[in-house]
């Protein structure tokens, strides 16, 4: 894998965050670009081994920009995935720490999680929207806000000062961010598997995403996210965004990508990857694998002619 | 094969006829039994190379010794049906044609198929209970009654008259015999076959019942037949007899059993075989063998490193 | 209520010793009737106040004289049940107790439920059919056989001697009787009631069965019986005959009635009434009364203008 | 009602121009406010009688900030729609006309849905994201930047040429807009309206979607909008806005709902309204108005005495 990693810039931002954190050992250089489809064509390109893009926030829910540019590569793989707690600072000036901040700069989503804070402990001040909040940041150091409300590893970035650390008024937002490949195998099970598709139904047929949902309930397959984007068709068309728990590998997995694949108007694979919680997925004992692999016999055998089975399954 | 047919006698049964119209060529012995255990014994002793049973009637439903017989072999497999048109004559001996009929002897569900002829025709009459319709006509041989109700054909096995034909109150029922080999491999599909099952569900689940139908259903498979049948374990224990209209070696049908080996406490296959009515399968689109196949390659595509998909599957 | 009760006879049946179990007082004078039909006949004229007829059996299933007599009324309904251990006596004349036993007389199905016993402690017998096994038990008093398998109250009702008790091959069958009444309103609700109903489904409508199932199992409703039966108009025509654990006056059984009635092709009500077992029927909670209450109140508020809601419902 | 309407400012978005679309007769005064909330205080408050807000787009899909608004207030209630097709148009200052555009400002939604036109037509420009595409006018009308990708209304609110029109890459993206009102009660039912929820499902059951789905599915009626959004209690948990195709005043949509209020961790109504398009709803027959009708009228004859029932419900 070529020794650099790009990642959905600028620096300071918690893409950056997540990036460090998949890259343990700091053995790879980091490449900030500008949009998802720029990390992606340079993956494309092999100019990086991998890349890492946000995928989805516990608040605001998926990342556009993300599930578009997916939709519209054929060539890569999510390899891994990982989880970023979501944390904002009030980011000044070094010089200015001690003086009334009456502009603050950020991103609206980030304005949205920190708007009780503000409006306690700086209620005079102006909130000026920017494109992000790393941007809003690199303002701040060019001068033009007081302060910007931003991840803290912006402060390193851009030479800013923390003047308050977590601020979100609500605890425990999360981020989660794929780590993307071009031209690898899907990685081994773990027993602790994610699989990511997008599943596109039959918009005139009314029990579709219920036939879709029914492929993975009955075979014990859990989806820790079901999310509808619109085609771009109209009103009314949707696609849907699943992570389910199971790897490619399993049986179950198997016959419900079959079962989708047959059904469905089109079915995407993203890739089987281990989950950044590693919680190990239950399986039913109705869907695991020595289960298949038994059911499956049995199945074979019924072409021959009847012969005295053995006893009963359990 | 065996020269020998074993059915269900005695001689003058609509199994009988079912049989005869089964060996289309009357190119074998025939050879009738008392029970249908005997039958299922002569077969696996080698003593016939078939054997004839009725298995279910539109008015009267499934054939209980029949079912009971099937679920405690192993070694038997249905091979063939046969469908008979339900006719009742009214038997005499022939020197009796012109003489009051005080005693009409037949079996009680017969009786239940000609009340209203009898009480619109015979209203004086005594109804006689026997065993089987051909026991009556046997017995009226024997001078014991005046009249029985039995099977047209029962007039030439036992040497009597009809006095009058077609009398069941209802028009067009119908029994369907099937016919069992042993140490056969399944019949090859014809595009218009059955497959009979026997499905035990775990009682102690609400929803097993409903997902059982789920297994055929999502799969585009219609039921012929469900019957519940108590299984002698308790009140409210039962299993499920049922035939499917597809055949063992489609995809569809294999899934489908697979699936309910997996969530069923048992499951039993008594064989794929031609509909007697000949009538075809309509398979949905998303269930037929080229669908199946052009799922199942793409499914295998995905272990590999991703790659520009060619067009979408439609 | 008239003094009398109705039940299916001869005397010494099962039947007769479930009637005297519901008559605990032993206060009515008990009417043995030779059909079903005919029970139902005098409940119509007031000549009985109460019919018991058996319903269904562990081993044999359902009594198909039973089901068509109260498919073919509008009349009756089912007001109590009551639940009788099969025993089966071995039945001789007093003074043949020590004589061989060359003939056994029963009905075939006591012959099944015995075959066991039989092979081993009279292997020589010849068994002969009869059309009850009351009959098979008055034949032996006339002196016809040597021997009945019997009810025990048979040796009672036909002055015979027990050679042999218990004699059925597997412990635990039960029948279920049911006490029928006419121009009676619905029993109360106990909090342990059965439904009983009839229903037909479309049977060109595929996904009916799972519809008619889902009524239940979407509220909670567990059924503890449901069996298939043929409507006479040709095979694969099914209704069904279920029996759910719900009384009519609770609103999830209300609210399931419904549905029934709009999605079925008919939908026949047979009564609610106390399980005999008086096991308490567990309530989901999103399907118990108060629940329903206050969605229905909640329902209601909604076609009035927007107003601050209390707290969330839980 | 107060005779002035608040819309989604600022002037010259397409809000303006659905709001201008629902007051046909242009009786009102027109109020632009900054932010959803502005629009639903501004109506708490009886300052405005009606306030229209973006609600979901064809190709971004649902407007954030308007859920998030709706979700918290329990004041009102939605009770009209308008629909806009989204027209995209390049503003510049009147005098700039023939001069070469280098920089163009826009919102990054406008930018995606021109990415095309733009590559053909201006490749060497430079994209500015902005805040909203009317704020990218309004600099561009202060001499921030040359061009401003906008909707065509903003040219006449401040003072712009359209350079060029029409340009959206794809044809026919729509958007919906609500039209909210306080203290109303629900518009009466015109044969072609929509009710809109907002579900929240018990995230520890696996199949609470298919319960949630199957309360409209069994009922017949169809949803025209299912929209996942984070509850922003964490990763996985979401809460589900629906648009469905029945009255609140119609027997099957009282029932659905009260099935949703029965099984859902809760559930808000936020109306019942006629749909734009005035397409009317087809009510499949087992759930139209005549059969709840007929069938809850033979539910409340069943807990009197059987009596001989009329013929047969169809």
């Amino acid at each position: 894998m070529s020794s650099r990693i790009a990642y959905l810039g600028p620096e300071g931002t918690f893409t950056e965050q997540a990036t460090r954190q998949w890259d343990r050992e700091g053995a790879h250089e980091l490449l900030p670009v500008p949009t998802v489809p720029a990390a992606l064509a340079a993956l494309a390109a092999g100019e990086v081994g991998a890349a890492v893009v946000p995928f989805e926030n516990s608040v605001e829910g998926s990342v556009p920009a993300t599930l578009q540019a997916l939709q519209e590569t054929q060539d890569v793989r999510i390899v891994a995935e990982e989880l970023v707690r979501v944390q904002f600072s009030l980011l000044v000036r070094p010089e200015w720490a001690q003086r009334p901040i009456r502009t603050v700069a950020t991103h609206p989503h980030a304005a949205a999680q920190v708007r009780g804070w503000l409006a306690g402990e700086l209620p005079e001040a102006r909130i000026v929207p920017e494109t992000s909040t790393a941007r809003a940041a690199q303002a701040v150091a060019e001068g033009q806000y007081d302060a910007a409300i931003a991840a803290p590893g912006a402060a390193r970035a851009y030479g800013l000062a923390e003047a308050a650390e977590q601020i979100a008024d609500r605890e425990g937002a999360v981020t989660r961010f794929v780590v993307l490949r071009a031209g690898v195998p899907v990685p081994p099970p773990t027993g602790a598997d994610r699989t990511t598709l997008l599943a596109l139904i039959w918009a005139n047929r009314p029990g579709a995403l219920l036939e879709l949902l029914d492929q993975f309930a009955v075979r014990g397959i859990d989806l820790t996210r079901l999310e509808s984007r619109p085609t771009g068709e109209g009103l009314g068309e949707y696609q849907f965004w699943i992570d389910a728990t199971a790897h490619l590998t399993e049986a179950r997995m198997t016959e419900a990508l079959l079962g989708l694949r047959r059904t469905c108007r089109d079915v995407r694979f993203f890739g089987s990857y281990p989950r950044a919680d590693t919680r190990a997925t239950p399986v039913p004992e109705h869907a695991d694998e020595q289960t298949y692999a038994a059911a499956a016999a049995w199945v074979r055998s019924l072409s021959g002619p009847a012969v005295t089975s053995g006893p009963s399954r359990r």
